[in-house]
């Protein structure tokens, strides 16, 4: 691997992406792109006794389900990075204990998958693990409860407040699989903060700092708007994307249709997020389901994929503390790129 | 470096801690650590208006002493990695705000630490970055409101309960000083859970995590029971560490005296704080105060550094749930090894 820039990286030949999969929640699962997924939860409890535990449940199997498929068993797993949207990040460390594997916790909101396969990424190719499995999720019911309120209470959401996509992904790093897409670039993110307070509108305060990493990353790596068929960041939003989309411009990179968001996209056809989905399960499950694929089957060659996290507390958010936000992007190339 | 087994690494020259600092709390800047530590709080306050704020100056200025003592402006610096205790890593993510350099989160509890110099040191070795910022913190005032109660209502802690230790410490690692002690081992831990569910007694909770990553680690490295001064678990307390000495010798490692833990270590002259400390900054602290001066003096040679955290929330001990312990070991070895 070389680095490009200050903040960027290309590899020779990246690590690929081994196996994946995508456990998601009642409404993901309703959607256009449920065939994507791997498995759909009938209700938010899932069988259990609290929408915590269905989480859990979420990202044990999919860790299991991917596992599996690369027909490994968890004792020959090296490593498990990865963190969730809830406090101490709870769900991973349930996960985390149930696989048994040298670990090590994130937490960078809903950028965390994104830092996940980029830590991941370079420890294989510095061969330090064989195999790394990333992992993220978030669970409407368990995130509102926290960040909001218990959804029992039936409170109204803002109207330009994002859904929060209940779904879990992992993916398994690699060298083997030459059949699979692989990782090809990097790009580690800085925390930009433009002063936005409101944690109802979570797309404005990470959309800056989206566009700086999507900047630094072209620039870096001196890169043509054409490079990619498609940069997507993570879950800025209708409003977010757009505030994001006017910032490239301003900037002097116009991607056009090339630039889209994965909260956007995964609820395109449900009236209901009308500003699109958000948390952390968001982007992992579309980039881990959609995205995969299509650059398996060849209909999409390289993506660039900006997680975007909000880095902020309800406690910074009681103590009038602007939200700070981050974004780390990690370049796939398919099969046929 | 050379992976030695499974969950374990060995530097042929590991990068060295080139600089480091520790702000503490008034009442650590009482002890018979105080002269190791940078700066002492006059209070729990630190003139900022809340508990929280002065947590993040705390690790702010520990930031910001790192950076000068090596001359490195913050646009030089190629990496901060580093976490705390609170909701979504609060403190970690506005240090890393007024950083504005190229950021991952963490979050491992109190091995928060060593999982950030585990990885900086990785990602230095690899070749990927020159420097990198490894920082943790915790604040007595703001762990007590988050995990049991405010400190003004003047709550009776349980007599096995730990102190959270108020401290916020950086160190940066790179490759340039050869003065400087270096790191030279590492294991990744897995999370190890035996079944305890008493949050006020989190060194019974983390003890089977420590003993199993100090097994692990003498053994994939092939080490004998004398190849450390001290081997030093972050935050067992008295029980929890006369529970892993147990653990250690069923398993036939007898370290003796060379056997100690940095929450017994740090309040041992201070009754009030019996069962020793705890949180985040308390190995932090520990480790970038006496042991890194120790190591430069040459008062010691060799030490294992093991980082312990449990990994609960309020709502998993809520919901009942046992708690995950997990533990990361980091060797250092003074100028004079």
């Amino acid at each position: 691997m070389k680095r490009v820039g200050k903040q960027s990286y290309a590899f020779v030949e990246g690590p690929s992406i081994e196996a994946a999969a995508v456990v998601v929640g009642p409404k993901e699962g309703k959607g256009m792109w449920r065939d994507y997924f791997d498995r759909v939860t009938e209700d938010h409890y899932y069988g259990m006794e609290s929408f915590e535990k269905a989480e859990q449940r979420m990202m044990g199997e999919a860790a299991e389900m991917t596992l599996e498929r690369k027909g490994l068993t968890k004792e020959r797993l090296d490593l498990f990075l990865g963190g969730d949207l809830l406090n101490q990040t709870l769900t991973t460390n349930i996960t985390a204990r149930s696989l048994a594997a040298p670990f090590i916790g994130l937490y960078g909101a809903c950028s965390t998958f994104a830092s996940a396969l980029l830590l991941g990424s370079m420890l294989i190719d510095a061969g330090y693990v064989e195999n790394c499995l990333c992992g993220s999720s978030s669970h409407y019911c368990t995130a509102e409860r926290q960040f909001r309120m218990p959804v029992e209470y039936g409170g109204q959401p803002k109207p330009w407040a994002q859904w929060t996509v209940t779904a879990a992904g992992t993916a398994l790093l690699g060298r083997g699989e030459r059949s699979m897409p692989r990782i090809s670039r990097l790009t580690i993110g800085k925390v930009v903060d433009l002063g936005t307070r409101d944690p109802s509108d979570m797309g404005s305060a990470m959309a800056p700092a989206a566009a700086d990493t999507i900047l630094a990353h072209f620039r870096e790596h001196g890169l043509r708007p054409d490079e990619y068929d498609l940069v997507l960041s993570g879950d800025l939003g209708a409003f977010g994307t757009k505030m994001c989309r006017s910032l490239l411009r301003e900037q002097g990179l116009e991607l056009d249709a090339r630039y889209n968001d994965c909260g956007v996209l995964i609820f395109q056809d449900d009236e209901e997020a009308a500003n699109g989905g958000s948390g952390a399960g968001c982007s992992t499950a579309f980039t881990l389901g959609p995205i995969l694929a299509q650059l398996q089957s060849g209909q999409l060659r390289k993506v660039l994929i900006v997680g975007t996290g909000a880095l902020l507390s309800s406690l910074s958010t009681l103590q009038g503390e602007s939200i700070p936000g981050i974004a780390h992007a990690v370049a796939m190339e398919g099969v046929k790129a």
